[in-house]
């Protein structure tokens, strides 16, 4: 993290966002989106997924998406790969950040991607081991995502110490970081407090934690409160929320990137983003939908009157 | 507050979120929104508000809704007043609970009621002496409210010194309470920490503040989370967030009393609310509107799975 921000804020909108809906941005098009949220001072973006093409059409291009936004000065660009070949491809194309998730919840986990947490951790390992090889001097940091952190929604309660326990793993394995997900918006503030105290008495504080949340349940913003509370200083969200509908059951996208910045600027953290542009960025953004609705409150109510943000002070 | 909760839930829906809508309700539906919601377990429900009838139609019948709520066992009703006259009239009604609100901020308070700040805690002072020779036993509360504590839409930011000042000439002039308001939801989560921090640190822990918040810039919960974190054990909030449209700009409602339910049972504290009664209390509510939207998460999203309130333990 730049030395200037407090709190980096992490987009994943053109990968969570966009992979959530039907529509399928053009490759311009969601250049177009990066550029512009890069000028508007958000410095790491998931522009991407490095899966196969049948199964997530809207991630096809993530290859050329990454060789084009690795242009741009000062962004990170961070790509999610399910696998080897993905973060072979990732790395090839000269993605900053690969996030590797898995489930903390083995149901979830073979639910989602078909392997068993151990498979997992020994496919996290070969990833770790490969970058290693092609990267030596390790410039391309490796996430360690551990899903469903705060619960799953096949087997409920996940117990913290097995959150620890695949932590501590992934940490051993290489990883470089560690992002913790309440993937399916089951976690409330206390919880989320109380899980990154726990964590960071586990691993340490020098471990660069992140941390994503949903807004299933309209905690996403208590629970983000929660986690800066805890010490956490890099936190995913996705403009305008895109990929989540108040309105349909089970639906639920990521914390609203602009909302979360209002909240951690009007704080006193700096996030080095501008309000006014990100809110342009949406507007772009949202000029690409075809029906799909966005999300959050910034947008309409505009900043308090006297509000002082404080990167611009 | 009954020794079996940890957080008093104060619904204002049936004033605050009635008084901000179209829609007039019968005293018959607005009894049958009253008596359900307490039988969902709400402690204390703001019922009406005691204003002259022409300027606030849905409120004309608050006498008579006082008079009924009150039979409702284990119900603490609450009223607005905005005057002597209308403390006296709910009074007379049997209202359990006084609500009398002043703006922090001079130029809100002249705005909105058309007084000066020293007026009004004149105002104030006339109130308590005339509850005090009725109810020399004080069984009626008188709750002082401190309007745009957290900042003002026609003057901006609001100096945390006035909050205090304010606070303690409230005291000083006989209030049993305090409730501190976020009335055009400005605040963020630290500053509501750190104001309720210092308050508790100017009047002591032994007085009764309660909080209350809009979802204006999507913090509601957050805000609420910050106040719970600083020891607030009062918090106001409406039934599906009813007068408030993230549609509309500029509109807004109080925090959604559902997802707030939901956020503190969720951490393990005691509302003696049961969720499911609520919502089903929500769709009562929502039969009467014509068109007004309402607004909530959990509606939607449910429980999570395993999800053991606290108030079932």
């Amino acid at each position: 993290m730049k030395n200037d921000i407090d709190v980096l804020v992490h987009e994943v909108g053109p990968r969570d966002g966009l992979q959530s809906i039907d529509t399928i941005f053009s490759t311009q098009a969601k250049l177009d989106w990066i550029r512009s949220e890069a000028a508007a001072g958000v410095r790491q973006i998931q522009v991407g997924s490095f899966v196969r093409p049948d199964l997530l059409p809207q991630m096809a291009d993530s290859e050329e998406v990454v060789k084009e936004a690795i242009k741009i000065p000062g962004l990170s660009v961070s790509a999610l790969v399910p696998n080897l070949k993905g973060a072979q491809n990732a790395i090839a194309a000269g993605a900053h950040q690969l996030g590797v998730v898995m489930s903390v919840s083995e149901a979830h986990n073979k639910s989602n991607i078909n392997r068993t947490v151990e498979q997992s951790l020994e496919g996290f390992g070969e990833i770790v081991e490969y970058r290693n090889e092609v990267d030596p001097e390790r410039k391309t940091v490796i996430s360690g995502g551990l899903a469903t952190s705060f619960g799953c929604t096949i087997s409920g309660p996940v117990p913290v110490r097995d959150v620890m326990k695949r932590a501590e793993q992934l940490l051993e394995l290489g990883a470089d970081r560690l992002s913790v997900a309440d993937t399916v918006g089951f976690a409330n503030p206390k919880q989320v407090r109380d899980l990154f105290d726990e964590l960071y008495r586990t691993v340490g504080n020098d471990v660069a934690i992140g941390a994503h949340f949903h807004d299933t349940r309209g905690l996403g913003l208590a629970n983000a409160f929660a986690a800066v509370e805890a010490g956490v200083r890099e936190l995913d969200s996705c403009l305008g929320g895109l990929g989540g509908c108040p309105y349909a059951p089970g639906a639920s996208g990521n914390v609203v990137t602009e909302d979360m910045v209002f909240m951690l600027e009007a704080m006193g953290m700096k996030t080095g983003i501008d309000l006014d542009a990100l809110l342009q960025t949406r507007e772009l953004m949202e000029s690409h939908l075809k029906g799909e609705p966005t999300q959050g409150a910034f947008v309409n109510a505009g900043p308090p009157l006297g509000f002082e943000p404080a990167t611009a002070a």
